[in-house]
């Protein structure tokens, strides 16, 4: 009988439920999880009665008891090297094409070999919005009938699991580079955006759209730690510059 | 965008469960089924009040609504060329060893071309029975770490129904990027330096040594070219603001 490899028992992996509203499904998450042997979950912003329902449901697992709270996407995938959204939505206009699922999971088990991933899920009604997406690397969906692209959220998180958690198909042969945390790349972001705001690029009353048009282009770049610590202090000593010529 | 092939619409596919008892459940595998491109669903002695709940539920698919009741899972199975059911149950002795479910739905696509595949699913309790068993072909099973091999029943559905539909997993399905040229990475670095030369990051003497550190950083970034625009765009605002306070 075959069984998981070591490899697989999803420890690096994050799920991250973003306002989950429906306690059942929250439950169905942890369960999920508790099957593919994925152990850390996090919630944001939770439908508070929600989620005190599904810790107290009769069965509720330890991994359920054990779940963090959190504010903000950006608090919940502070320590991840990868950060990705699921997204039914294929018309949409996305700034990066979902993978497809079978590519996006073999993406994700070879950062799990260095770091920790975390997987972002929406609330049922209206999934992930743009601000949640703007904290992403890139996004993931399940290829379903377009005519009912739409899965229950317990289902989705199991069958995003399920194929994080198959066998490999193929050797890996790709060099190990240590990735960028969410968190590191999030100081670059910032303190971008202040060059930014200081230079004149960004215009007052454009910060919010300014922020998130930011933040993900950073993402975009797949820094490496090493590279996004050079890329940190050169964005800073610009900084430094500008409010020396510049103060407010 | 890759689409569900036609072959794979699982118009051949009969989902049948056998004594189920919740009708979130039941409701659920018609969902799963929605999602996947299945189509014909059959219960064999649902617990009659589930059954009306979940026809009744708001929502309700018409696929709910048109599916079929039979008392006996013989009758279910009777139009059926191949039956498999489906068991979380690896240690119990079994007259035929379960497949993996990746092989296993490989061999269901095969069949549905030109036959009709029943999958079977036991009650939440208690799965599937010996005597459900024996109308069976073979087994299928869902790899799952051994101390939770219990799945939700709706969840176990949607695996299986992701599976049995998936395309070959040779095929990429990343939508290809337009990479930002030499030329444009080359606009991006040349502009980087000099703003890096009046912030005071790149120290007089050490041109040579950080041209090429800074150009290889922008080259490992692999922008799109549309990035690259972006990018290049922001770089230039920061150098007009730093010429225009520190003319040399």
């Amino acid at each position: 009988m075959r069984r998981l490899p070591a490899a697989l028992e999803l420890d690096g992996l994050v799920v991250v439920l973003v306002r989950p509203r429906n306690p059942l499904n929250i439950g169905a998450a942890a369960r999920a999880m508790s099957n593919f042997g994925a152990r850390r979950l996090r919630l944001v912003n939770p439908y508070t009665v929600a989620f005190r329902e599904a810790r107290s449901a009769v069965g509720a697992s330890d991994l359920l008891r054990k779940a963090e709270v959190s504010e903000a996407v950006a608090e919940a995938v502070a320590d991840c090297s990868l950060v990705v959204g699921t997204t039914a939505v294929r018309n949409r206009v996305l700034q990066h094409p979902p993978r497809m699922l079978d590519d996006g999971a073999e993406a994700i088990r070879q950062e799990l070999q260095s770091g920790r991933v975390a997987l972002l899920f929406g609330s049922e009604k209206i999934g992930l919005t743009n601000e949640d997406l703007s904290h992403c690397h890139w996004l993931l969906t399940i290829p379903t009938r377009r005519k009912q692209i739409s899965m229950n959220l317990g289902q989705a998180v199991a069958v995003c699991l399920y194929e994080i958690a198959r066998a490999a198909p193929s050797e890996t042969t790709r060099m190990e580079i240590d990735s960028a945390t969410a968190g590191a790349a999030e100081q670059i972001s910032v303190t971008l955006l202040e060059a930014l705001h200081k230079s004149g690029y960004v215009k007052p009353g454009n910060d919010a759209v300014s922020e998130k048009k930011v933040r993900s282009l950073v993402l975009r770049l797949g820094l490496s730690s090493m590279d996004a610590k050079v890329l940190l202090g050169m964005v800073r000593q610009v900084v430094w510059k500008l409010r020396r010529m510049d103060p407010e």
